[in-house]
């Protein structure tokens, strides 16, 4: 059995944001070898989810609205009370997913033609690290 | 190490609709010949779930109230400004999850008495594929 | 490959409960003696979660609230028709997911500095099973 491992690093503009981080994970299985097994992709932070669908610019606005209604920024949350602004952001993580465990087939990640691997920032403008770890032959 | 991959086919007759598709999934276990690894299991689109809970019927509809009432499907999505209608299909499959990872100990799916895996759709009324991968010996 | 496949129980003074179980699998790596692989963990009951956030006790309010109002315990369920009265909890476990995928790396659980285990009870007051299975070598 092989395993590689590779941390991924993003800092966001903003608050909340949506980075298509497929092409980073490709680069990770093909440094790793790996033909057939699986690949584990999370974020190392709670305020941030791993998630797979389509890379269309009105879906992510969706997501934003959607999260944003479910779960306000400027909403009350006893974790605020901490003195972090941030109650809001452990909540949309949660919806959205930590991971994405995804198939090794014959050397790649094994998607359907509109899979594509998201990182989704709730609390951003800090550098964060996402990590990739693969297991297989 | 030893790696299978299946893929198992679904065409609901209506937009949405939860199908038990555990005996395919152990039918794939078992072609596997893995005894001790883990099982994939994920929709190889993005307005579908795989999860796994009970196969009751009033469950089931209440997952699709709870679901509708959250996201309905006659809401305003910007997705659907593509032409598309199914805006609400991606973000119900979040909600409900993509994919599961189930153990496999002695040849078998790891369950509990009440643990099935179920094909969510939310954007049905075509032909759909479900990946099944095992990684084990 | 190594497999090792462990149970751990839960018994919950109250229906609703967050439990940091991070020293348990932590304890079920170590005797496991996997250096780097995978770790699934479940719970085998369908009205519970397992995630992975912080260990934060208004994070912990914070969920709880959300959850409730999202699918209140008293609201209408079909599945509640069958006798039961945990059909939100039913819902509430899909919203919060069902089980975590740890990376493993030098025997440990490869984790950011925040990232602790929780098993989420919807519908305790009896024992309950949690699954750890670890793949690797």
């Amino acid at each position: 059995m092989k395993s590689y491992r590779e941390e991924l690093f993003f800092e966001t503009s903003t608050r909340r944001q949506f980075i298509n981080i497929t092409p980073q994970v490709e680069a990770a299985l093909k440094k790793s070898g790996v033909r057939e097994g699986l690949c584990l992709v999370n974020p190392m932070h709670i305020t941030a989810s791993v998630y797979i669908n389509d890379d269309e610019s009105g879906l992510l606005a969706d997501y934003e609205a959607f999260l944003e209604r479910l779960v306000p920024q400027q909403g009350t949350y006893r974790h605020n009370l901490t003195g972090e602004d941030n109650g809001d952001a452990h909540i949309k993580r949660q919806v959205m997913g930590r991971e994405v465990v995804v198939a090794i087939t014959n050397g790649a990640l094994d998607f359907g033609t509109w899979e594509q691997i998201f990182y989704a920032e709730f609390d951003g403008r800090r550098r964060k690290r996402v990590l990739v770890k693969i297991i297989g032959e």
